[in-house]
């Protein structure tokens, strides 16, 4: 355990642990999930020196470098202590932080090998490739948790197909619907999402390897051999010309982490609103969680609320990383540098809101007879459109709209129920005596195609499989 | 002609026609190219048309409607004027422009056939659908832009193939390349850009039916058939579920949008730099254009300003359209209608920089004599990573970088050629004797792969045919 | 009347009347107000024509050219038809409209006069200044619409004061309060924003005129004397220097207007939750509004729902604008011409949401027997924290807080009142004797200072006076 | 020294110490400064506990609290280690830090003065007021470097203002002006954000204090005393109303910070563009920093490059903090939580951009020659303009524009100088007999009021004194 004082001497933090360098304090709320750790320092470097490795391993492979150079490179890669403190503190005179770590390596390779660290590349080269690798893993980490809340939101919609309740528009009771047609559309949305993440992950990231101008002039003709062979030692895509300041990559990781958290806000804010208390429909089924000591009448939707949370970040993050695509010539002079830090931070607000949204689906507890009591409570008024539909063949649309409308309005005032006041007023009237109104008053009768829909979205789901 | 005083009575404003509806006084500059008018307020009414029309021939077709009725409806749409104020006014109380554009069509058809107009559908079904038709018609123009500009590139590419010229890296002369490989750059990522798009326009812009509440209540059970028939009337995409308040697609198209705005205003970034009088390597070829009159030496790259200027307003829109994914229930409070200015406005922005960027690239004029020049001034000294491994062999790789460190440093204080100074110094050293120098120092040299690079990037672009 | 066809031949659009010139579809939800017309193309080439005329009534003054020039000068500005669709098409080619409307002037003024026109600035002085007095008068609009709301909000809050309602944190009841509170801090961030408005139009909104390059060379040496007489002209601010391209007062304008649709937003919100069914505490008194004829049973919250989709359009827009601060040298090459419809779009945007919110509040009524029954429903649970502070002193802060915390557990289960478990179980207990359960269990005694607060708020309030 | 294992096994990092708990990579580069820590968990959590200690001393000092438990609160919270970890763990059930924390602190101070940590507040009332303490500290150091390079740009301006140079406008040579002109409008940028930043710190950063519900229910009649007494132990604004979802605050911090950094993005810009090797007007004199030992020719422009890196990041952010102001009633559920972590990185980023550009600008390097060589270079062009004046008088405008327009063309097709060509033609027209070019063609007689201006603008800059 590591204590320390802070500054001003007026109190003294300990951290239990180190293996989480960020975030302690807030981080367990927007920091959820393991890509923080994914995309910490200790991450960053890790990658940076696979990246290393994996360029001398792929020069030994095409036969630029010898394999016993390649060798020494990845065994000091790998056994070397190196001090992200010094690397951190050379970068700021460099620029970036890969050539101090070229220079450690060097240190750790020593000999005839220590000339092969870095050949023919330039830093970008090094910090784009570790960056691809940095966001597979986090985007890994969020397909997961993605496609967790996904697989708990396909179990809602199967298991409460047949679970009516009131579909609200502009936040207004509007009709009957089914919480299962509700949480197939979640579970659609974080599919979708998923799919572009997905599409990202296996055609966009890409290594990075162009030399100090793109040209690959240090590498005399055997550039592209070599950038063939990198990309297999990284498992990452061999792009077609270097990217260094064609940035239409990380504009595409961006955008699908935007979108994936904005398919996540949409779960979160219907479960925040349907667990209102005047609503009371759904409560997060985690025990010690969300109450209250002083409001022990609480029951805080902490899951959905902390996935909103992160998910309202990721918007002006995408705006970032759209904007530092206008970089100058073949490297940029500070649109390049802005990408390190919100791509991180994108990363960290995706996936906390995945991990916090599956968490919240997974634990959802839906209290049925509430959503029947919401709906009682209308008094069949929601089923208005549809009494209009079925008035307008006897009397006419105008004339049913009239009568309806009219209904609504007195059943609002009396206070009685829709139904008990339309029942009276179709008795008025002779030409309605055909009308079967328990038939039209009945919720049920009047979804519409609410289970084909589900079933038509679980058979979609159930096709694409575990995620890979 | 149309003439009208303004407020104020100041100043009297004419408008030759109304043809163009918005945007006269900078849409030239900043709502350049087709897509103004293809987003126009007529243009969407246009939209809004063709889907109540679509919604009728499909009920028709699956039988849910009479074809006289269709063809009632259609007639009336195609024939009736269509007041765009009336519109406006009312949809203020009711939320939304179709609840008076329907009953507008209803008093157009009149007759049985008014009561079939937007049967079963709700607003939204009819505005989303509408919206993609404006948005696919939109990105079919930007593809046209996008491919005029790649392709302006892609010649670039293949004539400049062998034009060297200075790569430039934080905006330092660093190494040489060639112009052909710069250009070969900014088409893939235009290209790219198109990929992304062309993805959205074929895959991802879908019908929207779902009624009031999305179950389709309103239509029995001919729902999803009937949504099969919309899709293919419209030429749109089926979605699996009615996506209301689902808004990925929305997501992915102003996300493709950004990304293309992000490629075109990379080219139009180093076209406004190489055109800096310093550098004075490219101008844009338009005569009459970027002229001053008070200031004759001047030649403003006006295309690829204006670029520029339209790509930069696109991150924050693609923001404000990712935040807006977060849309309660069934249908959003707020945050539907919240989409329809920045669509339009980042379909306006994305659709004038690429034609923009399309005209600056056709009409590019490269300075290959200014570009020898900027090259020849810096004397060699842009070959000094490709003398340090040469001289590495015989003495070194420490040694080397110091000979040729102190060789730049000299020569930048005596106002020696780079070149000229390192001559002397190795010929003091007779472990140098085998060094050809004139061989090292000749830029042409040291092109790496540049060459293959754009005849691999040209494969790619030709493969791609012409734009669908 | 003017009518029109559409492309494609499918239908005729007709408007009524060419006043308004854009958003005619949605403009009347995303542009209500007197700002879309504050802000048209009509509106900015009236300040264009405003700003030549001062500055040449501003060299008369100071004897740059002679008085009659100006006359002549202001004349032909005054009474002049200027083609907005000519002055558009030649902006393309010269980057910016003042080019070609200068030559408009120049020919309309005809004589010694035209030379004056225009004399000694730069396309950007006059562009800029007039961006200011569009600024201006839009301000002054979305000031008087501010003025509305929050004079709607202290109205509320002086004769609501009394009305009890239930206080929701993370959207859960958790303790009493007054409708009279919350309309007061509605009432706050209204003012408050209200005032950050105008420090930027008093402070802020300056003039500019630097000339080609900001120096203003051709003015001789009496550029500051002229810019001094300009300021007075136009009622601007003067600048110390000319701001080209230091744009913190955009950067300012901006944040304004940002803040301002923040503050606009959080009502709205309120509004629409308190609107929605199950709450049903309020709604918008606007007959033939918010109804919908398929769905009697609804009463949309349309003008806070509006107000909340123009709301929604700022944050982007404010980042693009701050974005844009970053300006090369004398004048930008992008950035400068990438405020303009920005800008525009955010002074709308603010405008419609502030023109929304006023009309929503001022027709905002308010149930007080929901509120009460909201109240009741949670039947004295909601007075936990007061019930746990008095049991706290006989029997303990712990104990207190564990009996209190299994009777919300023990009637939320039984489905009976917190109230009537709590007199049961404090029944029980002899060393609770003391304890008047039906004191603390009267919300009206656990409102703390919310009267104080509202009295103080409505006191600063109060002393603002009138807009300005 | 800790020293600890990645993942994977694969490498091995050492962190130096812990006092930086984030950022070591790319902490230097973009994270520069004294803000990081200012932002630290350990600044925050210090934050946090003065908070606390501050409202149980103010409960002292009006009589809610004894006077020997506020002692004993204080030392406690003085002299405990409170573990961040075991925080963090527990704010992600209670959805935030300040519940855990509140119970650690009533261990650490045991006995009856336990009962009264945290008496009245909710745990919001700690984190805004902590928040707004940390944004204190933050805002000083970013005014310290604000004030520093504002200072460094007068420097410049003082010293440099005979130094005559190139005006550049769309990125081409336009008119003469000076650099001393050039660093006043960086240093009035500079110096109108810090104003902005000065008003948010004294007038807006408040406490908060309200109570579960902002109605201070719990602290019976003495909220508002407590409130003020509050106020002056934190040296924070006291609200007129709690501000837990009104957050203008908010808001204006952003905004100020957002403008800051685009005050800092446009000098280092300049910066940049100047240093660019074909230009070569200014350098950065920071030894060992910018060099590249592969490519020994370049001097890379490092601290203006990572100044414009941080504010790059700015207007993202901004936005994000302007959509959270959208809270719902009394709490937001997720709005709130999500100002936390982009809060800090505006902060961050600021103070980065600061730190950066002060660095920058302290040890610019300016290259007088440099500056007149490029000058020359256009061979009397620049004046343009003012030779039409003069020669206007004597053949008119349009005579006078023509001749100098061929003239231009003709220089720049023959490669002589403007001044040559401009010489030979004037001779060759007796009418142009008076005209004296030796005058005309001197720069520096044309370079308008830039002294006054200069002037001026220290003048400004020296009345504001030392950063308060």
């Amino acid at each position: 355990m590591d204590t320390c004082s802070t500054s001003g001497s007026r109190a003294t933090v300990r951290r239990s642990s180190s293996s989480s360098s960020r975030g302690d304090l807030f981080g367990a709320i927007l920091a959820r999930g393991p890509v923080a750790s994914a995309t910490a320092d200790e991450a960053w470097l890790e990658a940076l020196l696979a990246v290393e490795v994996a360029l001398a391993r792929a020069q030994a492979r095409v036969g630029l470098i010898a394999e016993a150079h390649a060798d020494a490179i990845e065994q000091a890669c790998r056994s070397s202590a190196f001090d992200l403190e010094v690397i951190g503190r050379e970068a700021a005179a460099a620029g970036n932080p890969v050539i101090p770590l070229v220079r450690l390596i060097r240190e750790a390779v020593g000999g005839a090998a220590a000339d092969e660290v870095h050949r023919g590349a330039t830093s970008q080269d090094i910090l784009d490739s570790a960056a691809m690798l940095v966001a597979r893993r986090s985007v890994d980490h969020i397909l997961g948790d993605l496609g967790r809340a996904a697989e708990a939101a396909a179990h809602l919609a199967a298991t409460q197909r047949g679970t009516i309740m009131v579909a609200r528009t502009l936040l207004q009771q509007a009709l009957p619907t089914t919480f299962g047609l509700k949480a197939a559309g979640w579970m659609i949305g974080l599919d979708e999402a998923a799919d572009g993440l997905l599409h990202v992950r296996d055609r966009r990231l890409a290594v990075q390897l162009g030399g100090a101008a793109g040209t690959m002039a240090a590498l005399g003709p055997d550039g592209p051999a070599l950038v063939a062979a990198f990309a297999t030692e990284l498992d990452l895509v061999e792009p077609a010309l270097p990217w260094h300041t064609q940035r239409n990559r990380v504009g595409e990781l961006a955008s699908a982490l935007g979108i994936a958290a904005g398919a996540l806000a949409k779960p979160a804010r219907d479960m925040v609103l349907l667990a209102q208390t005047e609503v009371g429909e759904v409560h997060e089924g985690v025990a010690g969680r969300g109450g209250s000591s002083t409001l022990p009448n609480k029951r805080n939707p902490v899951a959905a609320i902390s996935a909103l949370a992160a998910a309202h970040q990721a918007p002006g993050l995408v705006a970032t990383l759209l904007g530092t695509m206008t970089q100058e010539h073949e490297r940029a002079a500070g649109a390049w540098h802005a990408e390190w830090t919100p791509l991180r931070s994108l990363l960290v607000a995706t996936g906390s809101a995945a991990a916090w949204l599956a968490d919240a689906t997974e634990h959802l507890v839906v209290d049925e007879g509430a959503m029947q009591a919401n709906l009682d409570r209308a008094g069949g008024g929601l089923l208005a459109e549809r009494i209009v539909d079925a008035l307008a063949a006897p009397i006419g649309r105008q004339a049913a709209a009239d009568l309806v409308g009219s209904t609504a309005r007195n059943a609002a005032g009396a206070g009685d129920g829709f139904g008990a006041v339309l029942r009276s007023r179709v008795a008025e009237r002779k030409e309605l005596a055909a009308i079967d109104l328990d038939v039209l008053l009945d919720p049920r009768g009047y979804l519409g195609s609410a289970d084909v829909l589900v079933e038509r979205a679980l058979a979609l789901h159930r096709g694409r499989g575990a995620p890979r």
